[in-house]
């Protein structure tokens, strides 16, 4: 009966359930985390004054920074197949908080985890740990609190950057004339999946992009005092470009034959892989906008970052999303983006 | 198909689906929590630089302030019943993080809300957001932000607080001699979920204790400098006691005759209501310590903080925690404390 355990088991942060259990499993689960996950605690950038262990985390900001706090929720068979290695979920987890913060140019800092599990299984949880931590490393960033509870599978990450006081890449402050710039290359998780669904392909570089997708931190750091806006792609080049268009009152067209092109997309129809690239999402790229006459800054600022850029489009003053081939003529792309209640709608 | 929707569905802050979307539903989702829950917005104490509506909040920290945060989880059939009204979920949700805030003597700044629901019904969230906003607004926290997914009914907050440098509450610092302190009645929201189970009852103070826990913030503050430990005793009053003394290096006495009692609680069997207080748990109450010779400002501070104080105990060198009467006499408690994962345990 469920109801018989209603609000018994209650939440608990971190620094509940240790010695005084005589079942330890769950301070077990949660050291097996932390020591796994904040094993190489010499990187970490921005050691926490008072990290897992107690009610709260207690962080240190110094006066002439900003901080950056994102949250992002992964649901078992909704974001991610149920038959998932538990590293690549751990991976992912991770990377699309850090990829928020990029967006933002920040410096990744912090992270607090509430995982949702249905059973404490300690095979599961060192893989996920593993996964969580081949990214925490190379971001240094610390595991510094969270939540574990018993339930459907789920991971909420909660990611903390900074960045320096008003240097924060925002959405709303694209100018017309503005080149538009993405890293990478768009639609490459798509095909990923388009590849796993078809003949359960796990191998090659569009997999390595749909399960383990690198946050452009250092890109997010490079960009800021010269691109005029930035978003992460999450959500589809068009749609997410779209939200810098609306927030910035402007609109946007986008130059399809200079989206960047990857060897393993050769074997696609051109309006395939146009579909893929423009809707396709899942993809942590960013993409930016600057000023036309800064556009020199784009080598060094990619061999810096050590991501490919290139220039796609370019903000209007004239309202919405255009996609155009060289010869004037515009595309329709199949779908625009995404929402996660699509039945729902009015 | 599940499969067909892997990695499709995939994870978005609040700033993402608007107008690029044909669909609207998750932006309609979003603004109606946002609308609902930081309607009295004069009343925010720190409003963010950036809120809702970017990759990342931005938010200021003053230098001479530590950042406080913290994450919990609430699972439907797990933490509350799946039929409980959608107001409840949402004042509970925030008070079990604020709880946390006010161990550490923080002041709520802001939250982020990682809502996972199984379809966008709007009356639902219409509710839980009033739930919601009936806390923040008294609070004076802010909703900074967050993301919403379709899945199995689940909430995660993490919250942030600020406290002067240094003064945060911790939980290692009890010195022997040191009293222990409980804020209002322990065991009242277990009493209440007891009376739940036998008769559907859902009235009195312990109905509300168990539904609409009071975050003691103004008891936290007005505990720095004065307290030397402190924890919520969310998992229960002997289980998070015995972290306070654990962390300490310590041991601890409880006095059970002096344990505060409510009226509600006169018609149980004194070992059942000791039992109740010591282990019942999901009480957001405070337990603290402070020097003996301190014990002459517990009135103020309780006058201050408008919430009962009573010595129920004191910290010991001896380790490990001892439940006596007044004639020297032991008591041996049922059940010590809680896991989320009792049937894992080694």
């Amino acid at each position: 009966m469920l109801l018989s355990m209603a609000f018994l088991i209650r939440p608990s942060g971190f620094g509940e359930k240790t010695s005084f259990q005589s079942n330890m499993s769950e301070f077990d689960l949660i050291r097996r985390l932390q020591n796994t996950v904040n094993a190489g605690h010499a990187d970490v950038k921005y050691p926490a004054d008072v990290g897992i262990g107690d009610d709260a985390a207690v962080l240190s900001i110094k006066n002439n920074q900003q901080l950056l706090v994102t949250t992002d929720t992964l649901v078992s068979g909704v974001h991610f197949p149920s038959e998932t290695p538990a590293a690549d979920i751990g991976f992912k987890s991770l990377a699309v908080s850090l990829s928020d913060l990029a967006a933002m140019g920040g410096e990744a800092g912090w992270f607090f985890l509430a995982l949702t599990l249905p059973q404490a299984d300690e095979t599961w949880l060192d893989e996920f740990a593993s996964g969580l931590a081949a990214l925490s490393e190379t971001a240094g960033v610390q595991l510094a609190g969270g939540d574990t509870t018993s339930g459907p599978l789920s991971i909420t990450i909660t990611a903390l950057g900074l960045v320096p006081q008003g240097h924060a890449l925002l959405r709303g402050t694209a100018a017309a004339g503005d080149l538009v710039v993405v890293s990478g290359t768009p639609g490459l998780a798509a095909l990923g999946l388009a590849d796993y669904k078809k003949n359960q392909s796990t191998a090659g570089l569009s997999w390595l992009a749909l399960t383990r997708p690198q946050p452009r931190l250092a890109l997010g750091k490079a960009l800021r005092g010269t691109a005029s806006s930035c978003i992460d792609i999450s959500d589809g080049l068009l749609a997410d470009l779209g939200h810098i268009a609306k927030a910035s009152q402007m609109g946007a067209e986008i130059w399809l034959e200079h989206l960047p092109q990857a060897d393993v997309m050769q074997l696609l129809q051109v309006a395939d892989r146009w579909n893929m690239q423009l809707s396709g999402g899942d993809d942590y790229e960013l993409c930016f906008t600057l000023p036309a006459d800064r556009e020199g800054e784009l080598h060094d600022i990619a061999a810096k970052s050590g991501v490919s850029l290139t220039v796609i489009g370019q903000i209007t003053e004239e309202p919405g999303l255009r996609c155009l081939l060289a010869d004037g003529s515009g595309f329709v792309p199949r779908q625009a983006g995404f929402d996660h209640f699509p039945d729902s709608g009015k």
